[in-house]
């Protein structure tokens, strides 16, 4: 362990061991992770049940297979992101417990219960069906970051009341994941809705001038409701991440 | 006359007084608008009151004064666009019947009634006080081309509940002239609550991602209500213009 | 019913079966649409005939098979857009009335008579056979929508006499839907030869710095013809859809 | 107020003063917000000390004036940002007790105590000396609206050890809001170091392939490090509002 | 004829066997070309030879084979362009004297001869093996249209030593064509080193920041040497086109 | 003289005067032009007449005024292009018989009779008033190297009868250069009526989605009318240059 | 060989046995290349061991099979690059000494020994395991040009720790190629934290807003950092031929 | 000093006067450059003369007198880039030994020798003379850095011969910065034609399509010469610092 690699150095310093020379140099050129910025992964340690995360989609079956198989082995949970309904054979058949949601097309093993984070909840909302692998995404990784999620499917602007159907549960959100593609605007309605952060991703769903994403991500953007972040197009699992930082804000104190 | 003209060679031709050959040689190269697409103005001689338009923009002062006053001549109302308050002076000297608009940046000099449309009514809504010069150049063009026109201000959809608590107005138009800037989301909200032609203008209203506009025409291009056209950025002219037209197909018959 | 709902609700008040308190919670709680936005629906539910639309683009041939199948039931006309030829077949064994447009890519069950809106008529125009999917979708739907429908092929502006040969059915048309790719200009030609509303369709055709139907769109809302508006890249579609809200304004009045 | 009025009318009808009939029209028309999406000021009206914000870009010095004069009468606390050096002359002769910081270019105008939110603190870092005004308008804004801020300046990741040698004041902050031009990398570096949410603000600051701040932008919304959420160009405003909903959530329970 | 058909009207207007209201009205409604812009193709019937052109890109093979065998019975020579491989073998079977250049992706028919233009010559210049096929293209159709055709082949400005070893050829042309992708910087230096036309084609070829064609189509819209024109990314049939245009000005007079 | 140099080294090698090797070194490090490259210069020493061009857009009047008078002692004609009718003072003071158009912003002083190219005309269109500039540029930059030169001015798509009622001027031309902004249609329409090349110039005027000519651009790189090239936006200079060596081809034999 | 040809034309002059006129009109028409720009390849022919370089992307494994076996007969060193591994098999099966990379898709054949370029080391930095592809053909790339090659994977900016625990490894570089997609931010880090030249290989890894590289690239072109300089999108070959040409300055003198 | 403090640290620790424990702490909280990254700053510390470098482009008159004048007192050299002409008087004032280049915006102050960094070379090559401002910037940037530099001015692509009759002076750099605006041809043909690194400046020189220098980085990413690099639009100093870092590798042994 690193911590004790340089307790045993001082040590030996302070035993007259090795010159002061020579505790110098091995402290100059020591990895810098061993002294200090070993805080970055402090909570990650403390927090049982946090998943490790393999993204599926640049690998191929037997990659994904071998990666998830050698974490499953110490016991940890496991989240695949993006991967192709074609990939999950050998891991269902290998992990009969695991999950497969062919809409976020993710994969989760949960090997031991899932820490809670708190009290608050995480609202999914989706504009459209198009864009729900999307919201899908966001929802399972939040899950699996040990959130409470509730999701809202197809409230688009177009068809406004259907969302003031369900402001009740608009309201009992601490934070709120706005999944939209064509012109993104869902996010600026919810926005001026809610007093609670809003993390808005735009999606590729759309044709000709919604250039893969970019109309919906320019538009919540320049969303005039504050309190809007925006993370990149199509990113659920982003999206879910942030608002798990934040929603783990409210819980109860670590 | 241009049909008198050619009626005249007509005759002269059954008269015998010209030649097949010099018939056929003089139709050859009499001016096309003479004989057929002369339809183009046909409407524009007979709807008295049509306003002769004026970009003001590219001009000086002089050149504005010089161009009004001799249409002014001619008896007809004019309307001049995009006209800076600083190039305005001469002509409210010389038209103290004129009126400049400071927001919409126009001069209007009615010298004959205009003459009304029908009966429909144009409603210009705009997301933004930021917003409010192209909705107003939109307005003040719409009633110069004879429209009823009705104005709706500072109803973005981060406040959506101002919108809807003015739903009587949208109800009672017969075109919408949608006029936003930002992420331009509130052309679809209103498209999803009427079910009248909406005409969507981006503005070039915001700052950094909204690109002078760009956000703001690729969210309406994208709109996920279907009725909803677009027209060029700040373009509340060509706007209120082809509202109009629409407008005109539901007033009485010509 | 939302309406009645609500009577009910005053009712038992005025009766006193329920106190003013709790009305008071009951509204503050209901669904939005039940008491004011339900206008939206309102015509929808008075005009018989108005076909369900259905986008065939991201879904199955059984998704779309078990959606259709739902909504005949019902009886009403369905319109299916942008629905390959592979995806056709379970449609025609099951419903032999309905018809598949190949060129269009859509797919129309009518169960009851198509309502007429009124008198005029869309015509709809496009530059060059590449075009002619986008313009057949339009046709179609304006079709379903109750719209009489002409439709005018391969008159594109390097070609323009063939334009002008078939001046007189531009002289007919209510509204004018164009229909072209590459440079996009004919709108602006047409624009300046009718007076009544156009309404432009970029269409992704064309190679290099088409762009996928940026240079075509650019084009269109750089129109030097006023009176044109323009909908998203292919979205013939929407097109249709805005120039059947127009063209009702002409119609018989409801 | 307005669930006043709702009261009574609901007691009118129960008292039989109006029919059935009457109530039903009356709740068919009266404003939305003001019976259920009134919420959306709820919390606002609780909640003492948050300051009215005024958008002083586009206005003139004496627009400004008028509008924080009409507010102050109501005594709100104050907060214009985007105010130019030129325009805060009268501002401050009126109003001896505000404060201008010319690098945010704010003006503050505090008239009663600003009420905490809570424990954590929002840590605004700051890439360059040209970033400055941006992360100096998100420390003003989230101190007015309540919450303990902490400033990093200079520490962009060309001099990344700069940055580590304040280690322990990023572990302090409830929330980080990084503020970078030119390529925007700071908040990846960041994100990578902290466990609490991160608002990257992208800058217009750069030349040349910076695209007034666009590089930024994208390098901030590809950010490798999870947890970032991006907003607009410049609006360090946004950030603030964010980050406060934020902070909110760890503080105190309203 | 069209001209006989006037001639005919005039004709029967002159002998009194139509009256001058009807002539009148038959004029009103004559298709437009037949009265004046049949002047377009005047040319084209004057010249024998002249290809009729098929544009092979987006259509079938049966497609492609039906037009052509409808062209090859009035005897034309014939162009397809953009034939990929798998579609010629039907008209190769057909057509036992037609060549298909598998660079190109050309089918010609020759059917009768090619007239020679005139003295002038055509110089295809092609900056690396990459460019070769839109240099093929555009050498073909040169030829097709008449034009004598010479081609330079991989002389890149990366090894410009190999360009000026062959001024003589540059120096014999009329018209240079020159082909690049990439930076597209060869049609500045061959601008340079000319007194005759250049027409610069961008093409596709690169990977990365060469985004399709559109640096080197920038590169060549910048060009610093005067007098070079340009036509759209992969567009060796254009190119070949106006360069035949400008070709035939140079030889005899027609 | 360079070759004169040649020949004299080549002599005192023949005369033994110089041994091989220092022939050898000599040759190796010559100036490449001297020894072929020279053919780039070689028509523009025959061409009399061929006026001298300065640019003069990021020029203080101060230097224009000294590179034109160093110029003009040689007895060069003179081209000045893009010169802000603010310098031009000190050049007309000191060349009374030069000539400042302030609408194509160029100053012209000749010296010696221009020689005519031959017996073909440049014919400059342009799309609208405001396209005039870079019209007039290109008129005037054509006329100063020897072209006839005819123009037509306001004869944009959106009123295109206007067009057709001078096509006895478009017949008359050997090429014909279309200016056009907006949406840049104009060069489609004159390359289906004409057989001569049409180079067609984008200017930046227009707003919005013009984008600075950017949309213009675009359209004329996609002109469904073959044979037409492009140049830079507001490049009238380059594309009467272009003309100019097309013409050249129709002239006289040199 | 061509400096013997100039000095055989020279010797037969200064002989006598050409005269001067001959001599004039053989030196004109010589490549250039052989008399001055031969210079080009001198370094090349001193060079034993500089490898062939193929492309392999746009050719089919017959194609580059025969260039290679061409090649390999005049017992050059072969790098191929961009190889498919579809591709690889006959060349393997020919060459049973070429070695294959499927990561960097690279066929190597070494005949002869390579020659080192001296004492500095190429040290190539991967931000991803996504961006190991471009790495690695940089490193076989560089390695092929004759330098050491040193390798660091997976040292990203949001791990920032993990590149300080291999400070010593950046300590030994005399260049340094950096490979990263997404934000591109690693450069600027590693670009402050050494003092050779840093060339910066944006990869096309990331989706959404990573716009195939282009975000990457313009963090790069922005980098804060001095000293960073940048190639094409996935150009690891031509970071590795610019870092070999700086490497080799610091090695033993040519 | 920081290797001061630590070394008291672990004297401490050796002598027994503090415990392992705090030792331990201690070395955890210490600033991270205190005891290992240091060695970022170390050359710097080595190499006497380098200067140091003030950005003058944002900065007030009076800041940029401020900082140099408190710099100065530490008696190092000073270069202060993009100084607008009206801001340097007071600093000729107080510095009359300083120089400012009008053409470069530089001011440079040199208080001890600068020391050369070896025997090579640095060329600045420019392809127009509105490209010399960035050129200079480059060329006074290397020489403040200790090399020696050479200039070629006015070398463009399309009078490529100006640019062989200097080959001699490209022979004999080190390493080649070539600047240049438009299409940015120019590195491609000189990265043929030398076998020393490249470093391309794109410049923001050109109008309409060049889009403020886009088309000239373009052109210099799509290079078809191996061995170039790109800077940043403008980045004259940038490529004059990488340069310098290159040029030090051909120089004597630090």
């Amino acid at each position: 362990m690193n911590a004790n690699e340089l307790k045993t150095l001082l040590t030996a310093l302070s035993a007259g061991e090795i010159s002061v020379a020579e505790g110098l140099e091995k402290l100059r050129t020591l990895p810098f992770e061993d002294i200090g910025v070993a805080m970055i992964d402090h909570h990650r340690e403390l927090r049982q049940g946090v998943p490790e995360v393999v993204l599926g989609e640049s690998k191929s079956a037997g990659q994904v297979f071998s990666i998830v198989e050698c974490m499953a082995e110490r016991g940890r949970n496991i989240l695949v992101t993006r991967l192709g309904a074609d990939k999950v054979e050998p891991l269902l058949t290998r992990f009969p417990d695991g999950e497969y949601d062919p809409d976020a097309r993710t994969f989760c093993l949960v090997q031991k219960p899932i820490e809670p984070l708190g009290a608050g909840k995480v609202l999914v909302v989706c504009a459209g069906t198009s864009d729900l692998p999307v919201a899908r995404e966001a929802a399972v990784t939040a899950r699996m970051l040990g959130n409470e999620v509730d999701e809202l499917v197809d409230v688009g602007v177009a068809g406004i009341h259907r969302l003031f159907a369900r402001a009740d549960r608009l309201r009992e959100a601490t934070v709120v994941i706005v999944v939209a593609g064509m012109e993104g605007a869902l996010p600026s309605v919810i926005g001026g809705l809610v007093s609670v952060p809003v993390i808005a991703v735009p999606t590729s769903v759309g044709y000709g001038a919604a250039f893969g994403g970019v109309a919906a991500l320019l538009g919540m953007l320049n969303s005039c409701a504050s309190g809007v972040t925006v993370v990149n197009i199509d990113n659920g699992f982003g999206a879910a991440f942030a608002a798990s930082r934040i929603n783990r804000l409210g819980g109860p104190k670590p």
